[in-house]
């Protein structure tokens, strides 16, 4: 046997180990990465107090926790309402039906903190009872709606451009409450960024410059 | 220098080299599987015409392709239609409304192919004029409705218990012609087993064994 053979095998592991600790280095700095959030919310929802996470005071003299007596515990409605007040930057909105008041108070809430807020919506429900859209325009809140025939029956929102919450459901007391709803919430940018896309290109053609509030009147001369 | 030495770097990156190759393999290996499908459809979809995708020939004497006027190309319908009919085994359908013939009879090609449909809706829309729901019924498909004052609103189908379809879209000519609307193919088990245990959950709920239609109806002595 050469000199020096017999440590051969130790010396091919320490190689190898040297390479394996390198790879798995590389895969756990990979894994740091947070995965991207996917989750599933559905509906109906126990009725749920939102004040706590609003950051609302109960009635004077005993202002936290809120001594309404609702449920103060874990819902599908405080999980939407967890998601979406995460936002920091900018909330873009595309709402066929929103006059859950809750939600309604949550998105004032965002807005108050200096979060860049857009709604879009559907020109046929915006007036209907109980509708948020009024408040939330008194508030500052930009709104556009469309000007079809048929309905913008999306229910997205985007948070900060990288989470996209929508379903079926719709931001009314009646879906969350009563109805059978489901609601996604996605971090993946194969679907982040259509949903985006399309809300640019609403925001774009439903601005107000492009109302034609009375086609048939005639400019005056 | 002891003799052997002068070989070790040689060595040392042999089993380096061996290491790393066995990291690639495994790396190679889990990428062949294949990623999974994430696309977004988004409506209204121009008028299709649906004859070749469900295997309907055009009328005598050009039996194919289809000679109508409408056009053949890809569309968001088109897209729609495809993903549904990759089902080989089965296929759960969630549908709050669902009138739309080109839609209707490619459930029915899959009924007649062998896939296991299973479909639950909403008792309130499954009677509109042009409801699909009873011929999928009359084909032989198997469909339970809710017993709720809410709406079973859900809108979504999962083919061969692995893609979700799922949106804002309701199974309609107006929803697929002349609305805003989206629709989300998903692959992500994170999303698919929910979908998939709320459409279990329904279909034991909503089992007509339990539906109760004349409550205050008194049983005859």
């Amino acid at each position: 046997m050469r000199p020096g053979l017999e440590a051969l095998p130790g010396r091919w592991a320490g190689g190898a180990a040297l390479a394996l600790g390198l790879a798995l280095l590389v895969r756990g700095w990979r894994r740091r990465r947070p995965a991207p959030r996917r989750e599933v919310l559905f509906f109906p929802s126990p009725a749920t107090c939102p004040a706590a996470l609003l950051g609302e005071p109960g009635p004077a003299p005993c202002p936290c926790p809120c001594p309404c007596p609702l449920p103060h515990g874990d819902s599908p409605l405080a999980r939407l309402l967890r998601r979406l007040l995460s936002a920091r930057r900018s909330l873009e909105l595309c709402l066929f039906a929103f006059s859950s008041p809750p939600l309604g108070r949550a998105v004032q809430l965002l807005h108050r903190r200096g979060v860049r807020v857009r709604l879009v919506t559907d020109s046929g429900s915006m007036g209907l009872t109980g509708s948020q859209i009024g408040r939330l325009r008194q508030a500052g809140i930009q709104v556009r709606h469309d000007q079809e025939s048929g309905y913008m029956h999306h229910k997205f929102a985007i948070v900060d451009k990288k989470m996209l919450i929508t379903g079926s459901l719709n931001w009314t007391t009646q879906a969350i409450q009563s109805n059978r709803e489901n609601v996604l919430i996605v971090e993946d940018a194969e679907y982040v960024e259509p949903f985006l896309a399309e809300f640019e290109r609403m925001w774009e053609e439903y601005n107000p410059a492009n109302y034609t509030f009375f086609p048939n009147k005639k400019e005056q001369k």
